[in-house]
C-alpha cells in the first residue's frame, strides 16, 4: 500500500487514452495540432490570454521560468525548504547561469511578506552583492500547506514594489486550487504572478508539465531556452495531448480533489500527531521508530522524514481501502 | 502521404504496449524496475559492460555526452553540417558551459581522418586558443550516409592519438546498424567510441533516447548533470519501458530495416536525381520547383532542401503503398 | 630590435607619471576621483554623453560588451580572423554563457555588408538555430586595415535593419583614428555603434582599457558583470589615471601616429612584399625562410605568420634608428 | 585620517620601483622574465614546489581556485560571512558555472570542524542535491580573526576524509602569517590546503594577487580559465614585478606587521568595546551613533558596520600619528 510519493503513481486513464489518440502522423516538435491548442485551453482556464509551453519535468518548468525572470548576476528569493533549493541539483543555477537563491523563512515552507522582506533586507544595494530579481513560492508548499489568493496577492504587491518577477512552483497547483475552491486566475495573475509551473505529472500525468507565462515579455527567449536545454521533444504532441486530456472536464481538479480527500481522512486520523496542517495531499506525522516500523509491518510504504517524523503522500488513485486501512492503523498507534 | 520527418511518425505498437505495462505503482525517478534493467540490456547488446541513461531527447543525450567529454574551455570537432552545430539552438554550448564547436569538412556530412586533422591543424597549442577535447560524428549522418566500422575505427585511433574523447550522435544509429549488418560493438567501443546517443524516437519510440557510456569515467558526473538539466523524469519508468520494448526481439532493428528498405525503393526510383548515396532512411533529391510542386500535388509531403533539392524521409511505418506511389511518381517526373 | 608585438612595448611616460599621481589615499574600487572623471572625459572626446568603464584587458572589454549585446541563446557575427574568435580562449563564450560566433569573410580580416549578409543568410529563423543578436568588428583589423566612417556606417545601418547590436573591438582604435584623421564620433556612435572596446595598453598604457557604451541600455547590468568577472579592481584609480593621462593632450593619438608612421616607413620599404595594405601599425610581409632568417640574424625580432610570411608590429616607442635599419634590411632582401 | 579600507591605501615604494624596473621591452602576456621567476620565488617561500599565477584581483584568484576545485554541479562550503558569498557579486557562481555555496556558522567568520560537519550534514547524498566538493576559508577572516596552523590542519583532515578540495582566501594572508609568526608552509599545504589566494593589493600592492596551487592537478585547466576570463594581462610583467618586489626582503611581512601593530594599538584602546578579538588589521568596535559621529567629527574616516558598530581598518602605511590620535579618541569616548 503505497503512500510514498505521488510521483510513483500511475498515469490516469484519460492520459493513457490521449496518448493513443495522439499516436498518429503529425508534425514534429511543437508544430502539431495538440500543441497548437494549448494556449487557448489555458487562456480559457485562466480567464486571460496566457502562453503555455509543455516540458517534460517540473524542474525544467521551474528553471526556465526562473531564467526568464532573473539574469545570471541576480538572485531569486525562495523558502529555505523550497524544491528549487533542495531537490533540483542546482537546476536553477544551471538555467540562470549562476544566479543565487536567497533563502527566506516561514513555517511549513511558506514565506510571507515579512520573511521575504527580511531576506531582502540582507542584501546591500551595491555592485558587490547579487541583487534580487525574483520571488519564487511553491503552492501547495513542500509541507503540504496552501497559499490563499490573498496571501499570494500580498506577495505580488511586494514584488511589484520591489521590481521582482514572481513565480509559482505549482507542482501541486491542482491540489491547492482543489483545496481553496478558487478561480485559478485568483491564485495567479490576479495576484500578480508572472509565471507558473503548472504540474500534471504528480496528479495523474505521465511526462508533461506546463509552463504558463501571464505576460509576453519573456516568451520568445524561453522558446529558445527550452530548445537549447533539450526540452523541445520531437514528438511533443504526446505531451500536449496529456495536458489537454487533463484540462478537459476538469480531470486535473477531480484527480487533485481525490488525493486531497484521501489526505483529509489520514489527517483526521492523525489528529495531534500532525506536524503541520494538512491542506493538500501530504501528511507529516510524528511517529516513533517503533510506530513507523509497525505501520511498515502492516504493509504501508512511505518516507521517513528525519527522526520522529514520517511523510505520507496520497495520490489521485489512492485506493479507499488502503486509505481507510492506514487511517485505522494510525488511530491504533 | 508523409515523407516529412521520422520525428512525425507514430510510436510503434511495442512502445505503446510497454507504456501500459509500465503504468503501475512504482518507485519514482530512475529507481524503478524498468530503469534498473537498462544497463544489463545494453551491455548484452554491446557485448561489454556499459552504462545507459534514458533522456527524453536526442539533444539532451548529445549535450550530456559532450559535457562529459569536453570542459568549458575546450572545443569539439564536428562536421559543418552536424545536428549539434545547426539544429540544437546551442545546446552543446549550454551544457558544456561555452565550449566551441570546430567545424570539419567532408561530403554528405561525413568527416574523415584527413578533414578532422585539417580542422585540428587550425588550432595553435597555446593558452590563447580553445584546445580540442572531443570529436563528435553522426551515424547515420545528416545526409543519410553511414560510417562503417573501419571508418569509425580510423577516427577512433586519431582520437586516441590526440587525446580526444569520441562521441557518436546516433539519432539514426539503428538505421546505420541495419544498413551495415554489423555488430553494434564494432561500430562503437571496438572502434574507440566513448559515448553514444542511441536514438529511439525517430525509429518508433515516443519520448525516450539512451545515452550510452562505454567507460565509467564520466558516468557519476553525468547523473548529476542530467538531474540538473531537468532531464531526470519523475516517472522515468515510462522512458525505460519504451527502450526495453524496442530492444526486445530487436524491434529497433526491424523498424530501422523497414525504413531503410522504403528508402531504398525511393533511391532506386530516383537514380541520377540523387544528391548523395542513400544508405539509411533519408533521400536527397534533385528536383525543379515544378517537379516539387507536381509531387506535392499528388499528395506527397516533404521538406524543400534549398533550391533545386528536396528531402524525403521514410519511417519505420512508411506504408508500402505510399512508398510505391512515390517511387512511381519520381520515375514519372 | 623588437617588432614583435605592441603588447611587449613599455608604458609611456605620461602613464608612469599618472600612476605616481594616483598613488595616494583614495576610495576603493571605482569610487575614486579619477574614475569619477572618466565619463566626462570620454563624453567630451566623443561629443556625446557616453559611459566609460575601465577594465584590465581588451579581452574583458570585448567580452563584457558582447555579453551586453547578446543573450546566451544568441550569436554574434564576426570575421573569421577576429581576435574574439581566435585569440581569447573562448572568453566571449564564457561571458555570454555560451553564445555562438558566426564567421563572416573578407580580405584583411575586414567584413562588409555583403559578407555579413551572407553569414546571416545561413541562419534559419527558427527555434532550432541560434539567432544573431550582434555584429562585432575590429578597427584597426587583425591585419592592420582600417574601416572608414562610411564603412562602419554601412554596417551600422545593416545592424539597425536586422536588430543587431554593434560592437567594435578597438584594441588599435587609436591607430585607426590616427590613420583616418576623423572625429572619434564619426567612427563610432554616428556610424551606429553601441559599444567600443577602446584600447590603451597596446598604445602605451600599462593595464587599462576602456569599455565605452554609447547608450544606457546595458550599463547597469555590465557594472554587475564586471564585478562578477573579477574585473572591478580594488585600486581602480590606477586604471582610471592611466586612461585620463592618455586622453589628456591627445597622448593616445600622438602615440598611435608615431607607431603608424614607423609602420609606414616599413611599408614603403616592403613594396611588393606586402600581403595587405598597411593602414595602421602592423605589416604583413612575404618573405622566404632564408629572408626571415637573414632579418633575424640582423637582430630584428618578429612573428612568423605561417609559411612565407612575417608579421612586424611597430609601437608608440619604436626607435627611429631601429625602424630605419629594418626598412633598409627589407629593401636589401 | 583614513581607517576606511586597506584597499584605499597607496602602493608601497618597493612596488612603485618595481613598476619602473619592469617598464622595458619584454615579451607579452606571461612569457616575460618576471613572470618566469614567480614559481621559484613562491616555491622557496613555501618550502615546496608550487605553481603561482598572477591575476589582477582577489575575486579572480578566489573564483579561479574554486572553479579548479568544484564542478558546476557541486557545492563549496564556506562561512556565512565569507567574502566569496557576500562581496563578489556571484563571481564564484560565474566561474564555476553555477556551483552553490553552502553556508557554515562560527563566530568571527571562522568555521571549524563541527560547523563544517553540520553544514555537510544537511546535504543528502543523492542525485537531487548538489554535492559538496570543496571548503573555502578566509585567513585572516572577514572579522579580523586568524586560523592557526592547527585549526587549518583540522579542517584539512576533514577535507581529506570527505574528499573535499581545500581553498584559502588569503586576501589578508600576510596579516595572518605576521600575527602567527609561523612558516607559510604550516598554514597552507602542510595543513592540507590545495589552493591559496595570496593577497598583495590590500598589503601595499597596486594590482597583483597570486593564486598558488600546491599540487599540479588543476594548473593546466586554470591557465586556460584565466585567459578565458580576461585575466591574462598582455603586459603581465607589471603584475609579476609587483609580487616579486613584495616577496623580496619580506616586504609583504613587514607591511603586514605594520598594519597589525597599528590595529593592536587601536584594540588596546578599545578594550571592552571590541566586538571580537583583533588578530589582524581590522577592528570592529561597539559605538553609539553619537560616538561614531564624534569620531567622524574629529576627522576619522571609517565604515559603519550595522547599527551600533563601526569597522576600522589599518594599512601598511597607517600613520603613527593618526593611529595614536584615533586610539586616544576611542579611549575618550
Amino acid at each position: 500500500m503505497r503512500f510514498f510519493s505521488d510521483n510513483a503513481a500511475p498515469a490516469c486513464p484519460e492520459v493513457m487514452a490521449a496518448l493513443h489518440d495522439a499516436n498518429r502522423l503529425e508534425t514534429a516538435y511543437d508544430g502539431d495540432s495538440y500543441s497548437a491548442r494549448l494556449d487557448d485551453a489555458f487562456s480559457e482556464l485562466f480567464e486571460t490570454r496566457v502562453t503555455a509551453l509543455w516540458v517534460a519535468t517540473g524542474t525544467a518548468a521551474n528553471s526556465l521560468a526562473l531564467a526568464a525572470l532573473c539574469p545570471p548576476h541576480g538572485s531569486i528569493v525562495c523558502h529555505r525548504d523550497a524544491h528549487i533549493q533542495n531537490d533540483e541539483c542546482g537546476a536553477p543555477e544551471f538555467y540562470t547561469h549562476g544566479a543565487k537563491l536567497v533563502l527566506a523563512e516561514g513555517p511549513g515552507a511558506k514565506v510571507n511578506v515579512e520573511t521575504v522582506e527580511a531576506a531582502l533586507a540582507t542584501i546591500r544595494a551595491d555592485v558587490h552583492q547579487v541583487q534580487p530579481h525574483a520571488l519564487s513560492i511553491t503552492n501547495a508548499t513542500e509541507y503540504g500547506l496552501v497559499y490563499t489568493p490573498a496571501e499570494v496577492a500580498a506577495l505580488g504587491r511586494l514584488c511589484k514594489e520591489r521590481g521582482l518577477g514572481f513565480h509559482m512552483d505549482g507542482a501541486r497547483f491542482a491540489n491547492a486550487v482543489a483545496r481553496l475552491g478558487c478561480a485559478p486566475a485568483d491564485l495567479t495573475w490576479r495576484a500578480g504572478l508572472d509565471a507558473l509551473s503548472f504540474g500534471f505529472v504528480k496528479n495523474g500525468g505521465m511526462s508533461a508539465e506546463a509552463l504558463i507565462f501571464f505576460g509576453d515579455a519573456q516568451v520568445q527567449a524561453t522558446l529558445y531556452r527550452r530548445k537549447r536545454a533539450g526540452h523541445l521533444l520531437s514528438k511533443g504532441r504526446f505531451l500536449a495531448a496529456q495536458i489537454l486530456a487533463m484540462l478537459e472536464d476538469d480531470v486535473w481538479l477531480r484527480n487533485a480533489r481525490s488525493a486531497n480527500e484521501s489526505a483529509g481522512k489520514l489527517a483526521a486520523a492523525a489528529g495531534e500527531r500532525l506536524v503541520t496542517a494538512v491542506e493538500a495531499n501530504e501528511i507529516f506525522l510524528k511517529a516513533t521508530a517503533e510506530e513507523v516500523a509497525s505501520l511498515r509491518a502492516q504493509g504501508f510504504d512511505f518516507y521517513d522524514w528525519g527522526p520522529g517524523e514520517a511523510r505520507l503522500v496520497t495520490s489521485w488513485d489512492s485506493e479507499p481501502d488502503h486509505v481507510d486501512a492506514l487511517a485505522a492503523a494510525i488511530r491504533a498507534l
